[in-house]
């Protein structure tokens, strides 16, 4: 970033400041939904999950409000070059934030469908909640490495993206044994299977992020060794 | 858009000319992969899978060359209000085409997994290939809704959501059902899970897209009754 005196160079900064809080808050707000969601999902507390559903809003008002800010500091300060990418930048990693946010929605939406009432209360995956607690610190880990502007902190979350895989992985044939042994169960076990991939899926956008920060950091893409990919299951 | 007659305002209509071109190109191979994705499905085409996986790269450097051009506009045409909004819009509904790209990539992903050598034929959802002709056309007409600025036709797009959630529903108790019934299958039958819940997913993103259409085309946002809200099975 310049850090020339004139006035629309501090002011630009400024801005950029105020682009990174906003994502600072998001962030924090998308990993917190996230460990809500998952204490909602282990203790059956359907009134927890549904304030994470409404929490999200609070996610997609502040990225609206980084929308109009991008939109407001490009007009008023037309950035260029480095400046410019970082302003771009902000407006990927903020949809990116957004999206995890939808994830944790999204298990919070299950966990009625998951403990219904009259249902056989369900308890067969012991590892998942290590999982959620993982792609919540992928999360937090991801924003870190964007506050300190830390490619190598960067590449560390984006390893981790395997040990998250292997979670899901191992969380797949777990439920599908479970599924044929317990054939009452299935449909509730099938909403844990995507809860178990929506988790996989936080893990792949905090990899993104990580990418991104890499990026803005050294100007050069992550090798493809350290990215990792995902599986398909 | 402004039709003045200066040099740096027709530059301008040209890039933007340009950015909805490379947005009409990532939208066709999208709407192509899936219905490649889904042929292949009903086939069993292995090799047909793998082409949609390939051919996915194609619009991941579609959306790095529009990210470029994007970058390059603001820096060199500085545009403001209207065309500023109309470029970061061009960006945000490429991000949108390239996820819609990495749902028929990860449904081709699945084609050797539910079609795996010496397991069981299954074919129990006659209903998914139209489900999958039906979230092809949503990407279809909500890029055609783009290129005509079209809000009515955006909302129309909005309107068909409805029908992909319900068949997503009917698929998913469908596909419950005969893991109930047939035990031997149900890893198979939980791909085909996904595999709905990524169409559905698909539509939901080309509802994304239509919404900021709409947007575009009338500064204002689309009425909440219009967008409908996605299922959480």
């Amino acid at each position: 970033m310049s850090t020339g005196q004139e006035h629309t160079v501090k002011a630009f900064d400024q801005d950029i400041g105020q682009l990174r809080a906003l994502i600072s808050q998001m962030g924090g707000l998308a990993e917190q939904a996230i460990e809500d969601a998952m204490l909602a999902l282990s203790r059956g507390d359907a009134e927890l999950a549904n304030e994470v559903r409404k929490k999200d809003k609070q996610i997609d008002a502040i990225e609206a409000e980084l929308e109009k800010l991008v939109v407001r500091v490009i007009a008023l300060r037309a950035p260029m070059a480095d400046d410019l990418r970082e302003v771009i930048a902000a407006l990927k990693i903020a949809a990116v934030i957004e999206r995890i946010g939808d994830y944790a929605k999204n298990i919070a939406k299950r966990v009625p469908l998951i403990h219904a009432e009259g249902e056989e209360r369900i308890d067969v995956v012991s590892i998942l909640p290590s999982m959620g607690q993982l792609a919540a610190d992928m999360v937090h880990d991801v924003l870190d490495a964007y506050s300190a502007r830390d490619p190598e902190a960067a590449i560390r979350v984006c390893k981790r993206d395997n040990a998250l895989d292997d979670f899901y992985d191992s969380i797949f044939r777990t439920l599908v044994t479970y599924m044929v042994e317990n054939s009452r169960t299935i449909s509730q076990v099938a909403h844990l299977l995507f809860v178990a991939k929506n988790l996989e899926r936080v893990g792949d956008h905090a990899t993104n992020v990580a990418e991104m920060v890499y990026f803005a950091a050294t100007g050069e893409y992550m090798a493809e060794r350290e990215t990792g990919e995902a599986g398909a299951n």
